[in-house]
């Protein structure tokens, strides 16, 4: 029997931002796939989607470890490929959630691959990015006219980060927590921290929106942060 | 009295992949207002909408001359405010479309900082971007780990083009229809030819999807066509 695999982008955390094509496949989904790493009690996807989970769908929690020794981290996917192949060989229809959109920086792109060649429909559902939900929250444009945007994970070697922030006008670094200081600095150089804000947990409990970024100095930076940017028009690099 | 204006993301072209809460804010609008160019009949973002839009709800298509000379385009745009704070200041609820997202290159940004010092709530409601929606029709990662994604306009000069296309894992390439074949010749250069993907009209009538984007030769590209592609691990260039 041939069953349905949708991999479903639930967005950035208020579940109002579900595009209506989302919610209508979580309603008819028979299972619903929670990924989840092995720290935290519950998916932060499955809260978003709640809901719109129906009683008589069953959920499915697996743990995808994307950190962890390679011989664990292999098993783990082998047996999360058989569950899965299992319930679409016995013809239901399976929603995979994922955060933001699912191809971008997602999980769920290693679970696609696994499953592509299944014989089983794959259906792809966009969702809204993170960096798009913060943007319409501060009514800061991310790209206009014939600008180049670029979306950096901020732990990139220092001279591609270097290269990326000198070609760009407009730029979203993710993963800003680790080297939040370096990454400061290396914006200031560029004539890209005077327009720079950082949000954390956009949307969520905790929402903290930083503008002034050098005097946030040394203070610890939340794993979910962004830094919004585009280049002055008149910069301290270009006065320099 | 206070009304309130929203800026809504009706995403790529399906009507299905509207959020909840944009489709909310458009049922609950006194007035829709649909953008339009002089050339066209109806407003692209209009037709997008039209499922969600009640009978109660004002329909009001101002034109937003962005390629004209620029006393008519002044004066569109000063009465276009007008209309829009006369409605407002009423109290009325004013809804904007905009195709895709109001913060991605959308004129919506010029009509949000007119408004923006007016006193009146402005709420800005995210959309799917067109790229998401044509990487999750492909099933095609627009970005994995610790790649950069750049966002492209293909107009910008070449020096500039070959320095994001140097520095970038992948890269969405917008309005590409007005110098495809410097383009080809450009990802060709950069070892990012043989991953490349060209959308045309995603999700509407007339859709195509085009792999071998150097055969395509110099047959007329659409409009509405954009390219992604990502770096080939063993690319001509590399080998060069």
């Amino acid at each position: 029997m041939a069953g349905i695999f949708y991999g479903i982008g639930v967005g950035p955390g208020d579940p109002e931002l579900l595009t209506l094509k989302a919610i209508n496949a979580i309603k008819t989904a028979d299972v619903i796939i929670a990924p989840r790493t092995e720290k935290k009690d519950e998916s932060t996807a499955m809260s978003i989607a709640r809901p719109y989970i129906q009683e008589r769908s069953e959920i499915l929690e697996l743990v995808f470890p994307m950190n962890y020794n390679a011989q664990a981290l292999s098993d783990a996917w082998v047996n999360n490929k058989k569950t899965i192949l299992e319930l679409l060989d016995a013809g239901k229809k399976v929603a995979f959630l994922t955060l933001g959109d699912p191809m971008l920086y997602s999980t769920y792109m290693y679970v696609h691959r696994l499953l592509e060649d299944s014989g089983h429909e794959i259906i792809n559902i966009p969702g809204v990015n993170s960096f798009s939900a913060i943007g319409n929250r501060l009514g800061m444009a991310l790209a206009e006219g014939g600008d180049i945007l670029s979306i950096v994970p901020a732990t990139i070697d220092d001279e591609r980060l270097e290269r990326v922030l000198a070609v760009s006008d407009n730029v979203v670094l993710m993963k800003v927590y680790k080297n939040f200081t370096e990454i400061v600095e290396k914006l200031n150089k560029h004539g890209m921290v005077e327009n720079a804000v950082m949000v954390s947990k956009c949307g969520l409990e905790g929402e903290e929106i930083i503008h002034d970024l050098e005097a946030n100095g040394s203070k610890k930076v939340n794993y979910l942060s962004t830094i919004l940017t585009k280049r002055s028009k008149v910069s301290k690099h270009a006065l320099a």
